[in-house]
C-alpha cells in the first residue's frame, strides 16, 4: 500500500488545490480519477525511462508524448497537441494529467487554461525543480518568436501529486537545477533555513528523503507569497530573486545553462549588484559566492563565451522591465529582499560585466 | 462636449469594469488614458470607413490593423499580431485598445489575457452585436484546426466604451445580426420586453437612439447572469439559447450566415424541438416563427443547400456537448428556458431535418 500524505491545500482565486505525496509514479497515477475522460500529456524521455511502470497504467489511446524542449513552448508546436487531445475525444468534462518537469507543466497548464476556456488538470511533477517550486503558483509560460515566457496564464492544477521515489532517479545536474530554486526560497526565508539546507547538503548523495524534506520546506516558504498575491502584482515579485539575470543568462546562452543553475548565477549577480549599490555587505556576497559555487560550476563558462550585448538585450526584454530602468529584486542579506528599479547602463551593465569577467569560478 | 454616460459597473472575479456611453468613436477614443503606453488593435474595414475621424487620434506607430475574419482567430494568424505589439514596445504596464466587432473582441481579449499573463485592455465595440451582447461577459473564443471557439479565456476589459453614433452607420445585415442577440435576451427576460422590442422595431429605420436603447436593455438582462456565473458553469448557460444550433449552422455553411442571424435560426430550431418534446405550446413556436421571419430571411436558404451530415457533425462537436446526448437550451415559453440533455439521433436529427425542410421561409 503506497503511503499517501496530503501535504497542503493551496488557496487560489480560480479553485483551491491540494498537494499530495506518493511513494512512486505508479502510486500517484493509480489515484487519478476520471476513467476514460482522463488524457495524459507525458514527457517523452520520462516515459522511456519509466516504461515498465507507466505502460500498464497509461492508456495508449489517450496519451500525447511531448519532448520537453523550450521550442515546444510555442503556439506553433502546441497546435498539434491541442488537436490530438480534441481528436482523441477530450471534452470539457475531461481531465488532463500532466507528467513531467517545468516544460511539461508550462505546456499542460497553458493548454488546460485555454481549452474550453479552462478544463480540469492534475499535475505529476517529476523533477526536483517542478516539485519544489513550479508545481504551486498556477503560472504557465509560453514563448513567441524571440520573446521568452512573455505569454502565459494563471491556472492552477486541481491536484498536485508528488511521486517522491522519482527524485532518487534524477541525474546530478537536474538535481542541481532544482536546488537553485530550493536555495532561493531558503535565502528568502532567512538565515536559519539556509544554513540547515547547506548542512543537509554536506551529507547529500542523492537520497530522495532529503530532497523530499526540502520539497516540503520549499512549498512552506512559497505558499504564503502566492496565496497573498496570486497574480504576481506585489509581494510575490520577491520570488523573482535571481530571475531577471537568470532568465537573461538562460536565453543568451541558448539554454546551455539549466534554469535553476542560471537562477543561482542570477542570485549571485543580484547580490553582487546589491553590494555595489550599498545595500548588502560585501561579506554576505562573499559567503554566498563560496557556498553556492559547487551548485553552478562549471556552467558560468557559458556566460564568458557569449556576447555581452546578447545578455544586455535579454535583460532589457525581461517582462518585469517596464521602462528605461529594470526592476530587480535586490537584497540586504538573508531574508531581506526588496524590489527596486535599477538603471541599466549606469548600474546593471558594469556590475554584470565585472561579475562575468572576475567573479565566476568555473571549476 | 460629448455627452458621456456611465451606464454600468460589472463585477468580475478578475477585475470589475465599467460600461460608458459616448456620442462618437472620436469622443470614446479621446477618453483613453495611457499615452504612449496605449497600443491599438483596429478592424481594418472600420479604419477605412472612419479614416477622417480616426487618423488624427490613433498613432500610426502603435496600431495593428486586423481583418475581422474567422480564420484570423487562430494561433497561426495571431502570432504576427503578438509580435507586432511586442516589437512596437508594448510592456506589461501598457494598455491594448480594441476597436471593432466580435472578431476583434475575441482576438483582443485573447491577446490581452495571455500577454504578460494578462495586460490592461479597453474595448470600443463598433457593431450592434458587440455593443448589445459580447462586450460584457469577459469571454474570448479562438479556433483551432476544424474546431471553432474551442479555445479561449475569461478576461474582461478594464473599460467598455460604447460609441453610440457608430450604430447609425451600420449596414442592414449587420444590424439584423446584432438584433439576433437583442431578441434572444428579451426572449429570456420575458414577454413584456420582447413585445416592446417588436413594437419599437415596427417604427425602426436605422435610428441610433432606438438601437442604443436596446443596447442598454440587453446589458440589463445579461448582467445578472454573468455576475452570478462568470465562468459559465451554471445559470449563465441559459444565454446559449439558440447557440448550439446557431453555431452549427454558421460553421456548416462556412459562415455564410452572420452570427446573430444564425442564432435566430437556432432559437427557432430550439423552440421547434421544444414543442416536439412537449415542453412549449405549438402556438408559441408559431408566433415566433412569424415574428422572427423578417430578421433571418433569406439566410435560411444556406441551410437548405449544405449537407445535413455537416450540420449534425457540427452539433456533435459543440463544446457544450459532453457525451452521447447534446445539452440544449430548450424553452417552455417567454422567459422560461431550461438546459436539458437531448438525444442526438432520436430527437435532434429529426427535428432539425423537418425544421430545415419545412419550417424556414426564405423570402
Amino acid at each position: 500500500m503506497p503511503i499517501i500524505h496530503a501535504m497542503l491545500t493551496i488557496k487560489s482565486l480560480t479553485h483551491d488545490y491540494t498537494v499530495e505525496e506518493f511513494t512512486s509514479l505508479g502510486a500517484a497515477l493509480t489515484s487519478i480519477a476520471g476513467g476514460d475522460r482522463a488524457f495524459y500529456l507525458v514527457d517523452r524521455r520520462l516515459a522511456e525511462l519509466h516504461i515498465t511502470e507507466l505502460d500498464p497504467i497509461i492508456p495508449a489511446e489517450r496519451v500525447v508524448y511531448v519532448d520537453a524542449t523550450e521550442p515546444n513552448k510555442s503556439f506553433e508546436r502546441l497546435t498539434p497537441v491541442f488537436l490530438q487531445l480534441l481528436q482523441g475525444g477530450l471534452k470539457r468534462d475531461g481531465v488532463i494529467v500532466v507528467l513531467g518537469g517545468g516544460v511539461l507543466q508550462d505546456i499542460g497548464c497553458f493548454i488546460a487554461s485555454v481549452l474550453f476556456r479552462g478544463v480540469r488538470w492534475e499535475l505529476v511533477p517529476t523533477t526536483l525543480l517542478a516539485q519544489a517550486d513550479s508545481c504551486i503558483g498556477s503560472k504557465s509560460s509560453i514563448n513567441i518568436g524571440p520573446y521568452k515566457n512573455q505569454i502565459g496564464t494563471f491556472y492552477p492544477p486541481n491536484r498536485v501529486l508528488l511521486p517522491v521515489g522519482v527524485l532518487a532517479t534524477l541525474p546530478r545536474d537536474e538535481i542541481r537545477s532544482g536546488m537553485g530554486e530550493v536555495i532561493k526560497l531558503q535565502l528568502l526565508a532567512g538565515e536559519d533555513g539556509f544554513r540547515e539546507l547547506m548542512r543537509d547538503m554536506q551529507d547529500f548523495h542523492g537520497q530522495a528523503s532529503i530532497l523530499s524534506k526540502w520539497v516540503a520546506r520549499s512549498a512552506a516558504v512559497k505558499q504564503p507569497y502566492i496565496e497573498a498575491d496570486e497574480f504576481d502584482r506585489g509581494i510575490r515579485n520577491i520570488l523573482n530573486y535571481g530571475h531577471t539575470f537568470g532568465h537573461a543568462y538562460e536565453s543568451a546562452t541558448h539554454y546551455e545553462i539549466p534554469h535553476g543553475i542560471a537562477v543561482i548565477l542570477g542570485m549571485l549577480t543580484a547580490t553582487f549588484l546589491s553590494t555595489r549599490l550599498g545595500l548588502a555587505p560585501a561579506s554576505h556576497y562573499a559567503e554566498l559566492k563560496t557556498l553556492l559555487a559547487p551548485w553552478h560550476q562549471p556552467f558560468g563558462i557559458h556566460l564568458q563565451k557569449v556576447s555581452r550585448d546578447d545578455i544586455f538585450q535579454a535583460i532589457k526584454q525581461d517582462k518585469k522591465n517596464t521602462g528605461q530602468t529594470v526592476n530587480c529584486i535586490l537584497t540586504r542579506g538573508f531574508g531581506r529582499m526588496e524590489k527596486r528599479p535599477v538603471e541599466l547602463e549606469l548600474d546593471i551593465m558594469p556590475a554584470v560585466n565585472i561579475f562575468i569577467e572576475n567573479e565566476i569560478t568555473v571549476a
